[in-house]
């Protein structure tokens, strides 16, 4: 398959990188690194990608941005990020992506365990990464040709708790190797709507 | 308790009317009608709303626009009405509602079933839907002096039957009175992060 991965450069997208290419003609996109590069909030730049890499088979995010911060001190600005990031960022890699995907090609985009496990910090990590989940479960009914979507939402990872750990506490960090196969099951296996939860 | 309604002529808003208006001092605020207006989308309305009302003990939201839309049709700009509209118009009732209210208040917002059973044309509704639980279930963990915080998820009602019946084949509607029960939960009660699901 031709899989376009997005976020190549992050720890996550070294470790999908790291499972798929042995098996796939692997297209490293970076923000300011990789093959290729895009800013995932510009949707003149995931077109201008996109037209770069022609029709692919499976498109993989591991990116996006978003704000971590106490709940007192955030206001609306501080939301917007996330939800101009991570969450709008990575959906309109799916808009935009379905013109330039070939019939039965997979979308997996990346939220995150706080959906559900909050922490402190993390409400727009919460509201962002249960968008994305929503998103889609939302899409995954509507996507014709075959076109396939499904999220991980992986838990902290062991290579991030020396940065994120005391925020994290109590929480069993996995390692990024682990968390890159929910990302081969979801472009390699054959189902729709799903959140791969990596716990 | 002083109960602000916010969405007070809705079909929601109507029955948590009628489940709160006995016991509380109800403050109905709505768009166009209502003793008090307000457009939630804009924060400079959401504070001088709240001026005029004062300090209160529990704030519900059942207002929230967004666009319902085949996939096909949609790009990031009829995403972002819900965005605005039903989640950041309801996040902004919290993030400025928090200065004016008492100790142990609670906020009530308004999700809905897509989240987690998505129907066609419902693609912004399970985003937005399920971006509001999560947000509900973030913020909870670190909000102050005992504010609390909850969302409620109902199925379709039986009242928009008519105007969305077809939309929700299969669906097994609830009444509106029946929704409004779990407001009364959310705000007489004393759970905090709780997405209390009407199906």
């Amino acid at each position: 398959m031709k899989i376009i991965l997005i976020g190549a450069s992050g720890t996550i997208g070294q470790a999908v990188a790291r499972e798929l290419s042995e098996r796939h003609e692997l297209i490293r996109v970076g923000h300011a690194s990789g093959e290729l590069q895009v800013d995932i909030t510009d949707s003149g730049s995931i077109r201008r990608l996109l037209e770069r890499t022609g029709p692919f088979d499976a498109l993989i995010s591991t990116a996006g941005k978003l704000h971590f911060g106490a709940l007192e001190d955030m206001s609306e600005a501080e939301y917007a990020i996330g939800l101009q990031d991570k969450l709008m960022g990575q959906v309109n890699l799916v808009l935009i992506g379905r013109e330039f995907a070939n019939d039965g090609a997979s979308f997996t985009l990346t939220s995150g365990v706080l959906s559900e496990d909050p922490i402190r910090h993390g409400s727009s990590a919460s509201m962002v990464n249960a968008a994305l989940d929503g998103f889609v479960r939302g899409a995954a009914v509507e996507l014709p040709r075959g076109l396939r979507i499904n999220s991980v939402s992986p838990t902290v990872l062991v290579e991030s708790l020396p940065a994120y750990g005391p925020f994290f506490r109590g929480f069993k960090a996995v390692p990024a190797a682990e968390v890159a196969l929910a990302y081969a099951k979801s472009a390699e296996g054959r189902q729709t709507g799903q959140v791969y939860k990596v716990l």
